[in-house]
């Protein structure tokens, strides 16, 4: 354990766990965005059919939002497999990883209630963006900036950046698309296409 | 740990840990459904003895729910004990699988809020079978298509087949049922007493 | 480990995460009954001053809810501290005591939104007492009907099942006097002061 | 472990999960303060990118929330690095530390709600300031009244303290503003820029 660590009595290990806890709970707190729209008269006229069909959007944002923090979730594990020790400025920028990941949520609210706003996929891409971007923020910190990994070879450190680019690259695209007015959630479906190509596994 | 797992930095006990976390929050967030009806004008006329009888469909659901969460996770520990190894696919049924079980507290608030219509109940058996099937495609990768898992007597890996049967083949059971428009709901209670069976306890 | 366990693949150390993780949960989903009633017209006549003070019963729930559960998650780990397996009939005891465990944010709803109907404390009485039944048949269970728990002096099993009877006898009472229509819920507030008395502190 | 851990059957360790749950749990349901407000004649006169400059103040109580529960969170871990037994005080010590810790999303959705209003600062702060208090409670009792902790230079528990101080003074200064009617929720960002002093850093 470095000085600092023990100043700061904080492991990776214990980041892992906070973590762990963050995403099971933004995995889970998606489902309160399939609520269904309340109807005063009851259901005769309409049917639970007809309203889940409406709905068909909300249950492809939930899976959306979740594969997306599967995908993050991956992220770091890959990360901090590596990642060994860590120090103040690596737990502040995992804290601010922590907290537009528990924001997902909420970015996912907006595309389902506010579909037809082109803001919300832009804020949506926004979220994505930057915790893609504060990810490869804490990959180059930590292998490059403080030697806080340990037996990473310089190609694994290469293809691991390169797989870290993709999902900030993709929201950048969404964001471009929400701007130009044009549907742009289907787009991020490409991302886990895109890491199991050679290009992205060999290290 | 194989060449695989060392890219991808995933450890079969790391997706332990994410699936022990989205069991207990989708566990207790069940609780959200039985939220009581408002009244408007206060409970003089009514009483709250009366009030929580006329709740007692969905105090049912509750413990309905949060036994067959309990049953799949159940299953879930009992094939990682044997998993060892994780790769790609493994992690993305896995994925799907915690999908569907953060899904169960949404189906559960259909089949209370929606009593009444066949197809809140065909929902809530939709995903019961999709989470019992990817629970078998889990087993079936991890012992016939990849080795991931170690010490496994045929005898055994057969006995394991049978028991991930049971809880797909009665939600089938129950979407026929609600198909033909009859009560479905308390055929699940025979999962428990099923799995006890000698049939499905040898190995 | 034992055959069945084996067979379970379930071991006492994957019920205790399950169990911190829903305990962690309901604590923290206390939090939601503090809502404040919505004001139509805006607060100037109020004050957030005035609307807290009225509150102030909620708060007092939220703290004795709060304490409720911290006992129950020492009761579990003092007995999880001594059992070592498990088997089929121990695992349903402890999902049935989190089934219970995971009411008591409901529970905990009712005697802040219904404070004026005894049904509220009697429900909440009946919440608390089976629960504490629940851990005293998974302390019988374990230390006398199946061997699962090991290096318990006679003295030590004596004291712990005195403990266990505080909360289910304190409830008992509350329930009753939720009957006889009386104020029940500071009757709670002995069972942490019972529990420091010697006669239940020295095994 | 100490007669009376072994009575209490609680380690320190299973402090520190309990607290990770809660943590994470308090961090994630943040997100549920930042709902928009519900528009009756749908989004047309007013579209989203105006309605979410509308709701800037309350992305800054998120943020400023989760720093704080960060901030909390990283002197936890720190005093539970060197704390290495525990016993009856000590975790009702910390059983109230997490019960006010659960307590703040439900203030930071006052300082949202009730923006006008100098009561909801006041509260907010005076949640800050108590679990700031316990937190330095916590720490002089396992230091100083009941040796739970190891290892521990004379200069380390001084730097400790003096850490610890930083949260409830500022919290206290935030309150005291809140009481002259003045803005007060920006002056908690110098809890993080205070403890990267190298006043506050040595040990």
């Amino acid at each position: 354990m470095t000085n600092e660590e023990q100043n700061l009595g904080l492991t990776s290990g214990r980041i892992e766990t906070l973590t762990d806890g963050v995403f099971a709970i933004a995995m889970t707190l998606l489902v309160l965005n399939l609520g269904l729209p309340q109807l005063e008269e009851g259901l005769s006229p309409v049917g639970l059919h007809t309203l889940l069909l409406s709905q068909g959007q909300k249950f492809f944002n939930y899976a959306l939002s979740f594969i997306l923090l599967a995908v993050f979730w991956m992220i770091h594990h890959q990360q901090f497999h590596h990642i060994k020790r860590t120090d103040r400025v690596h737990i502040w920028i995992n804290i601010f990883i922590l907290m537009f990941v528990a924001l997902i949520p909420f970015s996912t609210s907006l595309i389902g209630d506010y579909s037809n706003d082109w803001m919300a996929e832009f804020f949506f891409g926004g979220n994505m963006f930057l915790v893609g971007v504060l990810f490869e923020l804490n990959w180059t910190y930590a292998t490059r900036i403080k030697p806080l990994a340990d037996n990473i070879s310089a190609k694994y450190m290469v293809v691991a950046m390169r797989r870290g680019l993709v999902t900030p690259l993709v929201a950048l695209a969404a964001m471009i698309l929400a701007l130009l007015r044009l549907p742009s959630t289907h787009i991020y479906l490409l991302i886990p296409i895109i890491l199991t190509l050679p290009l992205f596994r060999r290290g």
